[in-house]
């Protein structure tokens, strides 16, 4: 069942296997997968090549352990896209959404920022690098650039498990107009992969937007980098 | 510059590093990029290291030669998601979408497909497999599943670089109501890689569409699988 001669790596194959199963619903969430030993013995390779596997699988959240138990395949949660850009607490009152701040500067923008942000290279923006935690998992890298003459005086606590655009319209009365997002995918580099708790080489889902006043100023660029095992990006649309 | 003891490959290594001043925006759609002779002595290779690098690339879209001239940085197309499910010949003439049909026949969903469209694995589908061209150039890879009894008596001369919405509409009448679609990534195994003529390995974005009517039964499933480099998916909101 393996290719023992293969370049790809045993415990590689493995998951792929396994993954295969969990991706064609074979295995549908819930599911208690087979034992290591069992694995191995399928396999015909060490009990230590199928832990490393699972354990790759349960670090993208593909698959979940309960000590003493087994181990199950996860539950996929959806998002809807629009989420991205939604205001969420226009009306109600101020919602909570846990991020951890990495940085917050105040930096002049490389050239390919600024010409995504149609400003000048000398212009100053804020770079704030955020991860968007569920359950104090870390899920989402939020790298944003913010156009420091639009939104004069922000501050590190401002930013408190605030979301951009909130704080925008609360604190500064912008009216945002419109807002592009571009998708696109990656597989994680070593920096990514520490800060999202993955495999190197896993699959991420990128989101660029750029968000746009009513005045056709660029306000903010922001990058999102997600897993996209664990979480269903959709969209939805009225025919 | 190159890690000599890396187990990847000095070509991907050299490939990485161009995609970089690419992706960046240093190296700017139009821009013509060095030689392959100043490239290898740039990275003390062989051309032919250097050559298998930019064919990488001119076979992703990222890169385009003009004989006699030399290698060029490509323009990317934007395209907005909405067109996925626009039906966009619905009041002018009958609009032509060149597709190469590479499948059209009658079965039974496998089990994930019926759970996806809602059906009896032991109902029948129609199961398309196209390629979508562009100036013919492959870009998109179409898998279909239709649901028979809502769409009977469908041919494989119906199809014809048509859109599905399209005949759905004109010649069943039918009133869609809904498409939801997920996104994904994935990397590109060797059939994709031979259909889409990119490298095996290359990131490719999947649109999963599920479209229902009034009546809310799922008339289709789509799974869309394209490059994307060389087009830009986004979608644009109102906010």
């Amino acid at each position: 069942m393996l290719e023992r001669d293969s370049s790809i790596p045993l415990h590689r194959q493995i998951r792929q296997y396994l993954e295969k199963k969990i991706d064609s619903g074979e295995w549908a969430p819930g599911y208690q997968i087979p034992t290591e030993k069992e694995l191995a013995s399928l396999f015909e390779v060490s009990t230590i090549t199928v832990k490393r596997a699972i354990l790759d699988l349960v670090q993208s959240g593909k698959l979940f352990r309960i000590s003493g138990k087994g181990t199950f395949v996860n539950k996929i949660e959806e998002t809807n896209l629009s989420k991205l850009v939604s205001i969420q607490d226009k009306l109600g009152k101020e919602k909570s959404y846990p991020h951890k701040t990495l940085s917050f500067e105040v930096i002049n923008p490389g050239k390919s920022i600024a010409e995504i942000m149609e400003i000048n290279e000398k212009d100053k923006v804020y770079y704030i690098s955020r991860i968007k935690l569920d359950n104090e998992k870390p899920i989402v890298i939020e790298n944003s650039w913010v156009n420091q003459s639009l939104i004069t005086d922000l501050k590190w606590e401002d930013l408190e498990d605030k979301l951009l655009y909130n704080i925008f319209i609360k604190k500064y009365g912008l009216n945002l107009k419109k807002a592009k997002v571009y998708i696109s995918s990656k597989v994680a580099e070593q920096s990514e992969a520490v800060l999202l708790n993955v495999p190197i080489g896993e699959q991420l889902l990128i989101m660029d937007r750029i968000t746009t006043t009513e005045k056709d100023d660029v306000v903010e660029y922001s990058r999102f980098i997600t897993v996209s095992n664990e979480f269903k990006y959709y969209l939805e649309i009225d025919l």
